[in-house]
C-alpha cells in the first residue's frame, strides 16, 4: 500500500495535521501515513526545503509526499504536484522543493484549486485530496495542467574561494545545536582545518568521541555537509552562530594555532 | 480495517502514549493509529473538545476516536463510549465531547471499569481496551450500561447582541497565535468591521495575503469560524489577547475609522 | 504485519526521525510503525531506559523496538540486537536496556556495522536496517555475532532503610513534574506517610482527585513505582525536585504533623 509523507509548519497542538490525516485516510484507505516534521517554524520554507530534501528519497519509490509550509497560500502562487525518481511531491510553488529540483528530472503539474477550497487551509483542501489521489494510483496528469514555467527554487549560497580558503556557510540548525553547512568533502580536504571567527576547529573528524565532552568537533555529516557539533553539547549556542553564519576552511598548512 | 485517532494531554516525552499504543496494537492487530493531538496542555478539556470537534468528522466513519484528558481520573466521573454518525469515541464524562454533541444524536455507554485498572491511567486500562474493542467490531452496548444521563457539555458563549454590534469571543489560540472566535459568517455580514478594544481590525478578508506582510487579518476560518490572524505572525501575542478575549463586529458603517 | 517502535531523542523538527522511517519502510514494506518517544533530552540515556522499560512489553510479542539515543556513536561501543520475551530490541550497547534485562533472560547479537556506515548516523545505517530486518522475519542470529559478555547496565538505586524510615529517590519526572520514585508498594505500607525534606505528604491516596486541587499527592503509580504529583499541578516545580531527589518513608506512626 501506498505511503504519504507529511511535512508541515502546523506544529502538533492543533487540528491541523489530524485533520490532513482524516482527508488522506478517507479519500484513501490503507494508505500508511508518515510524518517527516511538522516542527517547521512557522512559513520557515527554508528549513522544510532541507529537512525535504534530506528525507524524501529514504522512502521507496511510490511515496507521496505532502509538504505544506505556505505563507502564500491563497495567493495565486501555483499548487503543484511533481514526480521525482517515481515518487510524488504535492505542494505550494514557493521553493520548498528546491532540494528535491537540484539535479533530478521532474514532472510538474499545477493542481486543480476546488472552488470551496478554505483559502488559508489548501493543505487539507487542495494538497492532501491530491496526494489521496497519487496514493490511489491517479495518474499525475489528471490532476491539472502541465507546468510550463520554472518552479521557484531558494538562492542557495555556494561555498566561494578567497585566497588560500574556503568561506563556506550554516544553512541548518538541527535540535541539537548542530550546524550543517553548505561545505562537502570536496572542498575539505583530509590536511585542511576550519574556523569559525578567529576560532580554529582543526581538522575534520570522524565522530563525536574523537574529541572531548564539551569540544568542538566538525565532522562529515551523515548527508555528506561539513557540519560542526559540540559532544554532548550545542555547538549553535557555543559559537553563537545560526543559518548564514561564516565557516572558513584553511588550506594552508596552519602550525601552532590552538 | 479500522482508524483509532488518540488524543491526549499526556505529552510526547514520556512512555505514556506509547502505552496507550501498544494497548490497542496487542487488542486490535492491524489497526491504523493516528494521532489527532498529545499537547493538549494539562488538563485542559476545553482545548482538547476543540480539537477533537474540528477532528473528528475529518476520518472515515467508522473510526473509533480515543480521546484522554481526563483531570478527574479516578473519581466517579464516568467512562463514556459514544457511537456518533458512525463514528465512535471513547473518554471520560467531563465535556471533552461538548463539540461532538452538538446537533448530533449519539448512543452512549458507560464502560465497564475492572478492577484492575490502575486509578491513575485509565487512558491506558479502560479507554484503550475499550477502543480497541470497537476497533475489532464489538457492539457498544456490550462494553458496558446504557448512559441514561446528559454527558457533560461546556459552557460555551455565545455571540450577544449589543446595540449595533455583535460581541464575541476567542475560544481558542492556535500554535500561530490565530485567534479563533465564536464568531460565525452569519454574524458577520460583508459590511462590517471588526475591533478589538479600540483597534479597528477592518471587514473580514480572504486570506493572509490580502494584507501586509506583519499585519492583522480577520478572515472565516477554514472550520467555519471568524478568525484574527497576523500575517506571518501572531495576533494572540500583537492583541495580548487569549480564550475568552472580547471581539466586536461593528455592523454600523464605520467611516474614516482607521 | 510487524510492528517497529522507535525511541530517540532525534526530537521532532529535523530530519532524522523520518530518514529511520524511511529506511524501515523501504526495507520492509508493510511494517507498522508506532514511535515511543523522540523527545527524550540529547544523550540522556537513564530517561530512554525508563520510558523503554515501561513500554516495551505493552507491544504485542513480536515486536521489534529501535532505541537510539546514542552519545558514543561511532565508537567502540557495540551495536546490538536483544531478544527478550519474544520481542526483538535494537540499540546502543550503553544501558538503554537496563530495565529490558532486569529479571529477563535474553539472548544477544553484536550486529554488524557496514562499512559505510555514517559513523553519527548509526540509526540510521546500523539500527534501521537490523530493525527492519528482524521486522522481515530474518533470525537473530545471522545479523551479527553472538554477543559473550555482560550488556551495559545503568547504576539503578535501591531504597535503603534508615531507622524506621526508607530513603528513596526520584527516577524520573514526567511532562506533569510527576515524581516517578524508585519506590514500590511493598516500602510503603498502608500506615507509612511519605515526606520530602520536612514536608509531610501523608499516607498513599489511591488518585489525585483524593486532595484538593493543588495539594501534593503519593500514590502508587500505574507501573507500580511510588509517585508524588500536585493534583493539577508540578510537583517538581512545587518541591523543587528532579531526578535524584530523596523522598522518605516513615514507617513509624506520625501522629499531630501536619
Amino acid at each position: 500500500m501506498a505511503i504519504v509523507t507529511l511535512l508541515t509548519d502546523f506544529g502538533l497542538s492543533d487540528s491541523y495535521v489530524a485533520e490532513l490525516r482524516g482527508v488522506v485516510l478517507s479519500a484513501a484507505p490503507g494508505v500508511v501515513l508518515a510524518d517527516i516534521t511538522h516542527a517547521v517554524a512557522p512559513g520557515d520554507v527554508r528549513a522544510a526545503a532541507h529537512v525535504l530534501g534530506r528525507a524524501w528519497h529514504r522512502f521507496p519509490a511510490g511515496t507521496v509526499h505532502l509538504a505544506v509550509v505556505d505563507p502564500g497560500v491563497g495567493t495565486p502562487r501555483a499548487a503543484l504536484a511533481l514526480r521525482a525518481r517515481g515518487h510524488y511531491l504535492v505542494g505550494p510553488d514557493n521553493g520548498i522543493f528546491t532540494h528535491v529540483l537540484r539535479d533530478t528530472p521532474v514532472e510538474i503539474v499545477v493542481l486543480r484549486v476546488p472552488a470551496d477550497a478554505a483559502a488559508t487551509f489548501h493543505g487539507r483542501d487542495v494538497f492532501a485530496p491530491a496526494a489521496a489521489a497519487l496514493a490511489n494510483g491517479v495518474r499525475l496528469e489528471t490532476l491539472g495542467t502541465w507546468f510550463t514555467g520554472l518552479p521557484e527554487r531558494l538562492a542557495t549560497a555556494e561555498p566561494r574561494y578567497e585566497g588560500k580558503s574556503v568561506i563556506g556557510e550554516v544553512v541548518y540548525v538541527d535540535r541539537f545545536g548542530t550546524l550543517v553547512t553548505n561545505l562537502t568533502a570536496e572542498q575539505v580536504p583530509a590536511y585542511a582545518t576550519l574556523e569559525v571567527e578567529d576560532l580554529g576547529l582543526g581538522p575534520l573528524r570522524r565522530t563525536f568521541a574523537d574529541v572531548a565532552v564539551g569540544a568542538l568537533v566538525p565532522y562529515l555529516g551523515s548527508d555528506g555537509a561539513v557540519e560542526i557539533a559540540v559532544r554532548n553539547g550545542s555547538a549553535a549556542r557555543r559559537l553563537g552562530l545560526g543559518v548564514g553564519g561564516e565557516v572558513r576552511v584553511r588550506l594552508d598548512v596552519v602550525r601552532g594555532k590552538k
